[in-house]
C-alpha cells in the first residue's frame, strides 16, 4: 500500500475542478482518466487472492535473458517477441487500433516514444532549423518539457495548435482522448506540411467509447494507462512508414540500448491476462472481463464524489456520462479574474496541477482522485472544507 | 543459446587486433574487456542447475510495482531501496568505489547516465554556447553519437581531449579501464574550467586490478560489465554534488518516468548473489566466488586464442597479463598504410568494430570473443583462413 500512495499525491490526470462561475470555450471541457482507481481495481483483480489470482506472476532466474538483443530478424530488435503477440491480440480484442501492416516499436514507456517519434520526423538534411511542435491547449503537461529540455536543434516547442501560423513543416500531438479532458481529438492546424503522432494512450473501453480501430500513421499507447503498470515503463508505438519506425528504433536505440527485457516479458504476461479476460472463447468462468469488473467499482466512487461537489458554492465539475467516465462540461463566465485554484486547494492539503501546466487557464485544475478507500475519503472530507461546501447547498 | 548468439555478432568491446608490423603510442594500447565470454560464465554459473542454482530467481505477482514512484522520501524516487543496498553492499565487497557520501541515481543502464550527466552539468544560463564534451582517444564509440544525436544546445562533441584547446568549460569524460584498451585512465585536458566524468563501467576485478576505491565527482557503473545482464537496462551513478545528481534525476524522469522496477529489482537479487559469492562471512561452503569462477574459465579460453594467432603473420594482438586479462600492446610501424582491418575480417565472416569508430586508427579492430564452444570453433577457425596464419610459422 506504501508503495501506491505516493502516485496519489503526484497527479496522474484525474479529475478537473473549475472555479465557478465561469465559461470556458468548447475545446477546455474536461474529463477525468481515472488512473489511479483503476490502480485499485488491478490491486483487487491481480493479487494473488484476487479475481484475476496468480494467473499474472512471471519468474526469471538468473540465467535469463542476459542479450541486449530480443530479436535480431525484427526491425525493433529489442522487443520480445511474445510482448508484440499480445499487443497486436489486445488491439484486436479491444478493436481500438489496426494492427496490419503497421511496425511496432516498444519503448521506455510513452514518454521515450514521444521524443523518439520526435526524433524520427525531423528532418535536419531538409530543414536546417528546428521543426516546430504543436498541441491544441489544453495539452498533455509534458510535451513542452519533453520537446524542449535538450534545447535540440531537430525540434521545437510552438504551443497551442490553435495559435501557429507557421509556415513550413511542423509535427502536431493528438492525445485523443485528451489528456487532460478525455474529449475525443482532431488535428488542428491541418496543412499540406503538417505531420501528425496521434497519442492515444486513453483510447481503451475503460475511458471512452471504442469508435473503431484508429489507423493513423503513427500511434502511441503505453502500459501505465492500459493495466496501471507505470513501474514497468512500458509503452509501444505503432508506425506505418518503415523509415519512420527505423528511425524510433535508432532513437531507443541511442538513448538507452533497448528497453528492459524483464519489464516486457511481464507486461506481455498482463497483456495476455487482461486480454484473455476480455475474450469470449478464451475466457474461463471464474476470470471476470477486467474492464466491466472496474466499472463497476469506478461508478461507485464517481457516485461519492459528485454528492460532494453538488453542495459546494465555488467549485464545479464537468458533467459525465457515466457509461465512459467522460466529463463534458458547460460552464458560466469566469471571476474573479486572479484566482489561482492550485493555491487554494493546496492550502486545503490537496496538490493538484495548474490548468497553466496545460497551456489552459489557472481557475481550473487537475487533480488526483486517490485509490484508496481511505485516502478517498480523506480527501473528500479535505474537499468539503472548502468554502462553499459548508452548509450543504 | 539462440538469445545469446546476437550479441556476439555485435560487438560488445573484447578483443583488438591489429595489422602487424606497426607502431601505436602507448596510449592506444588495447586489452579486451570480455562480457561474452562472461556470460558464458553466468549461463554456467546461475542457471537453475549451476553453481549458484536458483539462488537468484525473482517472482512478480500482477499487483506487484505499480506505481512509477518507489521511495518519495529519497532524491531518487524512482529507484528501489534494495537495489540501492545491493549497489552500496557490492561497492565495499569489490572495494572499486567510496560510497559513503555519494548519492546514487539509477539510470537506464548506463547509456541513459551518461546523458543525463551532461544534462546535469551544462548551465545553459551562464554558458550560452553547447559546452564542449571530449574523451581520449581511442574512445567509447558511444560517445560522440549520444552526445550529437539531438543537436542539443547544451553540450557538443569536440572529439579527442588530445587535441582539445578551447577555453572556458569542458566535460572531459575518463573511462578507466578504457573501452576499448582496458588501461587506466587519468584525465587528459586538465584545466581549471573542467568537469569530470568517471566512466567505470570496467573497474572490476574481473577486468583489472583494484588499486582502491575510486571517489571521483561522478562515477557512472552498469550491471552489463558487472554481471552481463545487459537486457535489464540498469545503471547507476555515484554523485558527490546533489545539485548534480538532483539534475540527473531531472533527465531521467522526462526521459522516461524513472528506470523500470521489475529490471531494478531483478539487479537488486541478482547483485546480492554476487556479494554474497564473494563474501567471507555470508559465503556458503557450495558458493564459488563469481569472479574466481569465471577468471578459470577466461584463462583457457584466451590460451586457445592466443595459439591460433601466434602462428599469423599478418596479425597482432597484445599481449595481455593473465591474472587480469589486461592487453598492453608494443607495436611496430604500421603498413601498408591504405589497409583496412574491419574490411579484411568481414571479408573471412568475422563482424568487428573499426578503429575509426574509436578515433582511432583502420588498422585496428575490436572483435567480439564469441561466448559458446561452437562460436568460438567457428571463430578460430575463420580467423585461421585470414592470409598469414597457413604453415603454422
Amino acid at each position: 500500500m506504501d508503495q501506491i500512495r505516493p502516485l496519489l499525491s503526484k497527479a496522474q490526470s484525474v479529475l478537473v475542478f473549475c472555479l465557478k462561475p465561469q465559461r470556458i470555450t468548447p475545446s477546455l471541457t474536461y474529463c477525468p482518466t481515472p488512473l489511479s482507481i483503476w490502480i485499485m481495481v488491478i490491486l483487487q483483480c491481480l493479487n494473488p487472492t484476487g479475481k484475476l489470482g496468480n494467473t499474472c506472476t512471471v519468474t526469471f532466474t538468473g540465467n535469463q535473458s542476459l542479450s541486449y538483443f530480443a530479436n535480431l530478424k525484427n526491425l525493433c530488435w529489442f522487443s520480445e517477441p511474445k510482448l508484440e503477440e499480445e499487443i497486436m491480440k489486445l488491439h484486436n480484442v479491444v478493436g481500438n487500433a489496426t494492427v496490419e501492416g503497421y511496425h511496432i516499436v516498444v519503448g521506455t514507456g510513452s514518454s521515450q516514444l514521444i521524443q523518439a517519434v520526435l526524433y524520427a520526423l525531423s528532418d535536419p538534411l531538409n530543414e536546417p532549423k528546428p521543426i516546430s511542435v504543436v498541441s491544441a491547449a489544453p495539452y498533455y503537461s509534458s510535451y513542452p518539457e519533453v520537446t524542449d529540455f535538450l534545447r535540440s536543434g531537430l525540434y521545437k516547442w510552438a504551443g497551442d495548435a490553435h495559435n501557429f501560423y507557421k509556415d513550413g513543416s511542423y509535427i502536431e500531438m493528438v492525445t485523443a482522448p485528451n489528456n487532460p479532458g478525455g474529449v475525443m481529438r482532431e488535428p488542428v492546424v491541418n496543412r499540406a506540411q503538417g505531420m501528425l503522432v496521434h497519442d492515444l494512450a486513453y483510447y481503451r473501453p475503460q475511458y471512452t467509447p471504442m469508435t473503431g480501430p484508429a489507423d493513423h500513421d503513427v500511434m502511441l499507447f503505453t502500459v501505465s494507462k492500459c493495466t496501471g503498470h507505470a513501474g514497468s515503463r512500458i509503452g509501444w508505438a505503432l508506425v506505418k512508414d518503415i523509415n519512420v519506425a527505423r528511425k524510433m528504433v535508432k532513437f531507443i536505440e541511442i538513448n538507452t540500448i533497448g528497453v528492459s527485457k524483464e519489464a516486457q516479458q511481464r507486461a506481455a504476461k498482463i497483456l495476455e491476462v487482461i486480454s484473455d479476460s476480455c475474450s469470449q472463447t478464451v475466457r474461463l468462468p471464474e476470470l471476470d472481463n477486467f474492464f466491466e469488473y472496474g466499472q463497476q467499482l469506478l461508478t461507485e466512487r464517481w457516485k461519492k464524489l459528485r454528492e460532494v461537489v453538488k453542495r459546494n458554492k465555488l467549485l464545479t465539475l464537468p458533467t459525465f456520462q457515466i457509461q465512459y467516465y467522460n466529463f463534458t462540461g458547460d460552464f458560466t463566465e469566469a471571476h474573479p479574474e486572479d484566482v489561482d485554484c492550485e493555491k487554494l486547494f493546496r492550502g486545503h492539503g490537496i496538490l493538484t496541477r495548474s490548468g497553466k501546466r496545460f497551456g489552459s487557464d489557472p481557475k481550473c485544475v487537475r487533480i488526483s482522485m486517490l485509490s484508496w478507500d481511505e485516502e478517498f475519503g480523506l480527501f473528500v472530507k479535505r474537499l468539503s472544507t472548502i468554502h462553499g461546501i459548508a452548509n450543504g447547498n
